[in-house]
């Protein structure tokens, strides 16, 4: 079987070719610029190449109701150009299934298939780079619901070692995203994270958000594991231990499970080498293959 | 078809009859006392009417894993004397299938069965009585998860209106049931909420924190429904217009589905007379008895 992937993101687009048992070949790279253009570049590839499938992970927020009109489309991004391209309708030609989800739901699916949550059925995948996403698996299921979920946007008490008044969402002062992706960490402290190294003021302040959200999405999603990923969780030698201390003390008992009782392997890193979101675009793919039979 | 129901709360047991359409018969009620006799109580009322299957929506923490060996265990509650009680075991004798869930989540199914929520997959329940809890329905399925949603505990910002310093949880300093439910707006104000009539200072303040946890519900579950009961909702007609605002307020915009474009019918009150808890277990023992067969 050749499952085609497609991981778009809002800065590149990157696509594979993934065999049945996880293997990508053929990895391709463009960035995403103009919809109509950048469409034609990946329609081409995956049209040279014979796919059995496609599945799309995409950055949103997008339509996944397929009895939607606008099923398929990116919706309300501040990525204006993208705003009601319909991403699934461009690769119709191909004659194909073509699977839609969103890039987290997309990276929750690759970990749990081949990577350090396989076999788990209720996980949440946490994505915190330049934003911040959640996708998330319930009882086995991609959970989507009304929209999908946008756990970047959360609305998180701040924390009173953060020298920022406010985070930098443009629609919430204090969610998630605005207080702790990787833009914000470069506005509290005027420098890049790189640059910061190991300061405990600074993964402190970060810890506590992280921290904060993940109690909020056991609360409510009650995953059986968490995986960590996106550009900031490279930083995870130092940010990790204290997210789990931080949970671990926000948490204070109140659920006890054999899960809480084991942070270190309740809230994980990403284990696939920045692949789970593209190994997932696979299983989108193969899941609408299974559909479409 | 006779359903048996057990409405199990921290205070009260509520026991019914009820009838493939949902109609109530044969009500009973009596005080959550020391667990055999309670128990035994509840079971000869079970006993003598003859009943197809039994569903009980429970108070918790309770342990619904059919395959963990504290299965049907109300587990870590307050109510110290029911911890490792095992509720389902105590309703074998019956010898018929027995369903169990938590107390939200048969509330969530009632009113997606019988009331407000008719045909919704996607809905959340939310109580705030004397405790807060959720109920979470998610694509037509009760979500369980880890252990289950403990949508009272997720974190909030303080209210820069709030009078209190923190809230009045002992695991918590700003949960939304330390903040919220029915004893926090007692001590906030130092009367009952019957006593306090229509301030808009006191209904403010609780408008700030239903909403908040409105937000990030939708943030993680993306609810296509969110239903309010519980005692602190019987405010419903000063609460609900502010709850509606504020949540509008802290959406601000980012959300744009046509159920956040219409309020008035994505946050609405329980509409089945506080029957929605019995008849949600009544559902939960017809769901027993399906997978029984």
């Amino acid at each position: 079987m050749r499952l085609g992937a497609l991981e778009a993101g809002g800065t590149k687009m990157v696509c594979a070719i993934v065999d049945d048992e996880g293997h990508i070949s053929d990895r391709f790279t463009t960035p995403t610029e103009d919809p109509e253009k950048t469409l034609k570049i990946l329609y081409d590839y995956f049209a040279e190449r014979q796919i059995d499938c496609l599945g799309i992970a995409c950055f949103g927020p997008i339509d996944l109701h397929e009895d939607s009109p606008t099923y398929g489309c990116v919706t309300t991004s501040p990525k204006v150009a993208w705003r009601n391209v319909n991403v699934v309708k461009a690769f119709e030609g191909l004659g194909v299934p073509v699977g839609f989800d969103t890039d987290v739901n997309g990276s929750v699916l690759g970990e749990t298939t081949y990577g350090i949550g396989r076999g788990v059925k209720n996980c949440v995948y946490i994505t915190i780079g330049t934003g911040i996403g959640i996708g998330v698996l319930s009882e086995g299921r991609l959970l989507h619901g009304m929209l999908h979920p946008e756990g970047g946007h959360i609305l998180l008490p701040m924390s009173p070692d953060d020298p920022m008044e406010r985070g930098i969402c443009p629609n919430h002062p204090n969610c998630f995203e605005g207080l702790a992706a990787g833009p914000s960490i470069e506005k509290r402290w005027g420098k890049s994270a790189k640059e910061l190294g190991d300061r405990d003021d600074v993964w402190d302040v970060e810890a506590f958000y992280i921290a904060n959200a993940l109690v909020s999405y056991t609360m409510t999603l009650s995953p059986e594991l968490f995986i960590l990923g996106g550009g900031v969780m490279h930083k995870a030698d130092v940010l990790l231990p204290k997210v789990r201390a931080k949970y671990a003390e926000l948490m204070n008992n109140y659920i006890q499970t054999k899960q809480t009782a084991d942070l270190e392997h309740y809230i994980v890193c990403q284990s696939l080498d920045d692949n789970q979101g593209l190994l997932g675009a696979a299983e989108i793919g193969r899941m609408a293959l299974g559909k479409a039979r």
